[in-house]
């Protein structure tokens, strides 16, 4: 069987281990994988360590979110003078979380004051980490942040198409007990019938046919239809019950047609990428609990909070960046260092007086950012939990809202509950949607999201909040978008050091948009910019 | 598009709806559906209510398992006199979980005493319950059992079949996304041939295509091949970073030959099934949790344990029960009652002499037990997490422990962890596992279990317990058998009632093997003597 195997060229290390295969037998080699780090996969490799001697050298850093934190945090533990200055009164950045009585400014000047509950709390920016974002995870653990499972995909929740089935919002499991049955059959039915010559072997093909009947749920003769077999995917009319009249009643399945044509299949695969499989997580109590252990780790003498950037200059000899109050303004005052760790995000620093190169200077201008808002709404009960047995995930609608997700916490503990009511990303209704004001974003939320929970979202809505990322004002957008031809044009003069001055976050990394991009691309900057220090 | 989806006979409440929906659009006809209790599946109605006067009738319960103590718990509140009897010195019965210093005595009379660490625990019977069983959910609720959820799928788990890929376990997430990809860019080349002529029309053709572009990771010419959008699904040989060198490496698909000749492809749908789909839970601390709760609220002096019943007799005015030392045996005791419920597993029960008619006799004796056996295992360390991120969920595997599941708690808390290291159900391995002496299952889970994780296995096992369920001196298997011809001959006789007794447990259920069986077959059957009291 290697030729079927063999990869289309050849790899030193794959040789390797087929040939410890052949003499040693399967336990060894993989044995073998393990230890040559072949399974690991993630580019982070444990804690930094900084060798070589700082020799007092400073760093002044732009802006105390998850990358000017860990940065901060390294290089003092390496010996640096570090100082951060940071726009808001908080640290955290995009890794926020919004509580009953915080207050919230959006470009325009709209406030919010969110009247959420004791205990209740929404993440308008990040609200998940992937398991194999290993960096982030190992911050946690070492600053104890406690995490719990995020749930993403949840199979009693609604897959919904405004065009298709008459409205009526579809459970994800019939949807995708139904695509995968109705195409295993199709393909089955090929198959058998000798139509899939020259594709798959004749011995090949009773394999295929045993594999189609496994996952499709078919039946002796390959098809897939009512049946106890069915529901046991599908789910019942009736669930199996106790007792002499317990027997369930079964569902039928969609109309393949309808269903094909209804689109509700785009949402099945979300579960199955990469940075949404499963074991997902979220910190216990909000997303900035991140945030506030790195924030506590560092001391928080070391950020300078209300300063805006207004200039950043430097010489050979070192930066010098000049600052305002983010509120009032007035007279600037200025900060130096040796070097400089900019975090500030590409749509801001577009807009801001900096001494760098034209290479540089053209790649923060060419990275536009992606349009998201989200809408975090109150409800007097769990309904979602007890009237739906819907526990945590997300309902997809083709609606401007995109998606309502169930929290993955306090599941069954009875009383109200935060559900986010919106989450367009990219596309036009993010943009619509960040357009309107703060309120009237919270009212279409609820007007849109009644067409899946009619009668709840009517009778049990109380309070809402909602952030549009283009008009946050300290951001100007949600995160980094980049193409593939971008990436090729500016990719690596944005990461190159320029002078005394070098960037990091999200938009540095080929993870955009993920706390795990900020902190790679800040153990990325910190780590060259000691080379530096420590060898020039 | 009516017809398309037109059920094959007419139902009435359907059809009703159907013009509901004509006249008044989609959103009135799903708030229709709602109010109407469409929406709701399960047999459970919430708490029960028995109404009517039990005029101080007593009941006399046998087992204080979930369906002894929720009956038990029942029928108080509704006025009647209620004993216990228990073979065991503990309630719960296989809602059970075992922690270090506990001792465990098996048929045979091999003791094992449980060294685990503080802390930690292992659940030698049911350990996960669904979304979708209502019951135990709202039980849970209401007597304050705190729940978690379980993970069931982990994407980044194992999958292992010692005659395929020379004996190396393959990703989860690898072996879905490869065997997805590959059997949709098939049907999409058979589809663009139109070798599908008569089961799918022209226009549908495209809408199938559109889909199985999505749905398979496909690219532009519809082929599943290594590519950014392949490794988004199946994962990449070097996962994507930050700053300049932070760019993923590909990872190319398994060979479509060798994987549907490994058979991998048979665990795929396993978290698809209804009652594995998300989001699953499970009570923080151990199942058992569930039994001590419901054993509080009935109050410890309505259980006596210990016992052991010999006889069941009954007469027209009341039933009579001879039991005895569970350990010593001795002279029996006899306690009376109006009424008997008995939770006695039919295996036990099958060897108890009972005064009942050939038919509920026959019944008892038709059904066999599932078997079983369980395999815990305590680990230095969570290498399961730190090594190989992998957070809860199961490895799948053709060895006789059959599954490896990972602790769906404590995540990222360091420290020492107990995994559960073999479960076989039905099929030989489970009659072969529990034939072996305890400590031979432990050694051989620990050695099967090394071809998934070599080194770890071997560096950092520390103590293991197992449990043969055919070895379990009050259970004699793990849970009721029923074939489809088993359940149309005995499951009515099983249920019905028998003079002044009647039975009850997951065996008497549609629900066979679960929580859930046993509460819906509790409340179905206090139910049905409560009428019998009150009407007769």
């Amino acid at each position: 069987m290697r030729e079927a195997n063999a990869p289309e060229s050849p790899r030193t290390r794959r040789d390797l281990l087929a040939m410890i295969g052949t003499v040693a037998g399967a336990a060894v080699m993989y044995e073998a994988m393990t230890s040559l780090g072949h399974a690991a996969q993630s580019t982070y490799r444990g804690p930094i360590r900084l060798e070589g001697d700082a020799r007092g050298a400073s760093v002044l850093i732009l802006g105390a979110g998850l990358t000017g934190l860990v940065a901060a945090i390294e290089l003092r533990k390496a010996g640096y003078k570090v100082e951060v200055l940071e726009y808001q009164n908080r640290a955290g950045g995009r890794c926020w979380t919004i509580r009953g009585g915080d207050t919230y400014t959006e470009l325009g000047g709209a406030t919010q004051r969110c009247a959420f509950d004791r205990g209740l709390y929404f993440n308008p920016g990040p609200w998940r980490i992937p398991y194999n974002h290993s960096a982030i995870l190992d911050y946690c653990r070492r600053y104890g942040v406690a995490l719990e499972p995020f749930v993403q995909v949840n199979h009693n929740a609604w897959l919904h198409n405004t065009h298709a089935f008459g409205g009526k919002p579809q459970r994800f499991r019939e949807v995708q007990a139904d695509f995968i049955g109705h195409t295993s059959e199709l393909l089955a039915k090929v198959a058998r019938q000798d139509r899939l010559d020259g594709e798959v072997t004749r011995d090949d093909r009773e394999a295929l046919l045993a594999a189609l009947q496994r996952w499709g749920a078919l039946d002796r003769d390959y098809a897939y239809r009512e049946s106890l077999l069915t529901s046991e995917r599908r789910g019942f009319a009736r669930d199996p019950g106790g007792g002499p009249d317990g027997a369930p009643k079964l569902a039928g399945p969609l109309d393949m047609r309808e269903l094909m044509r209804s689109g509700l299949w785009r949402y099945l695969a979300n579960g199955m990428l990469y940075e949404f499989q499963t074991t997902m997580f979220q910190p216990v109590g909000g997303m900035d609990m991140i945030a506030q252990a790195l924030f506590h780790a560092l001391g928080p003498e070391v950020v300078r909070f209300g300063r805006k950037v207004t200039e950043i200059g430097q010489s050979e000899s070192g930066v010098t960046v000049a600052h305002v109050d983010a509120r009032q303004g007035g007279e600037p005052l200025t900060s130096g260092a040796d070097w400089c760790l900019c975090t500030i995000p590409l749509t801001v620093l577009s807009q801001t007086k900096m001494a760098v190169g034209p290479r540089m200077r053209a790649a923060i201008d060419a990275i536009s950012y992606d349009a998201s808002a989200k809408v975090g709404l109150q409800f007097r009960r769990r309904f979602w939990e007890e009237d739906e047995a819907i526990f945590g995930g997300v309902s997809y609608t083709d609606l401007p809202i995109s998606q309502i997700s169930y929290p993955s916490s306090g599941f069954l503990s009875g009383g109200k509950g935060v559900l986010l009511g919106a989450y367009p990303y990219g596309g036009v209704h993010a943009y619509e949607l960040t357009a309107l004001p703060p309120e009237e974003r919270v009212r279409r939320a609820v007007e849109w999201g009644a067409q899946l929970h009619p009668r709840q979202y009517r009778e049990e809505f109380e309070t809402g909040i909602s952030v549009g990322w283009h008009r946050v004002p300290w951001a100007l957008g949600c995160a980094g978008h980049w193409t593939g031809a971008l990436r090729d044009e500016h990719y690596a003069d944005l990461c190159a050091m320029d002078g005394r001055l070098l960037l990091a976050g999200e938009h540095a990394s080929h993870l955009p948009a993920w706390q795990e991009g900020a902190i790679l691309s800040s153990l990325d900057a910190v780590s060259r910019l000691h080379r530096r220090v420590v060898g020039g």
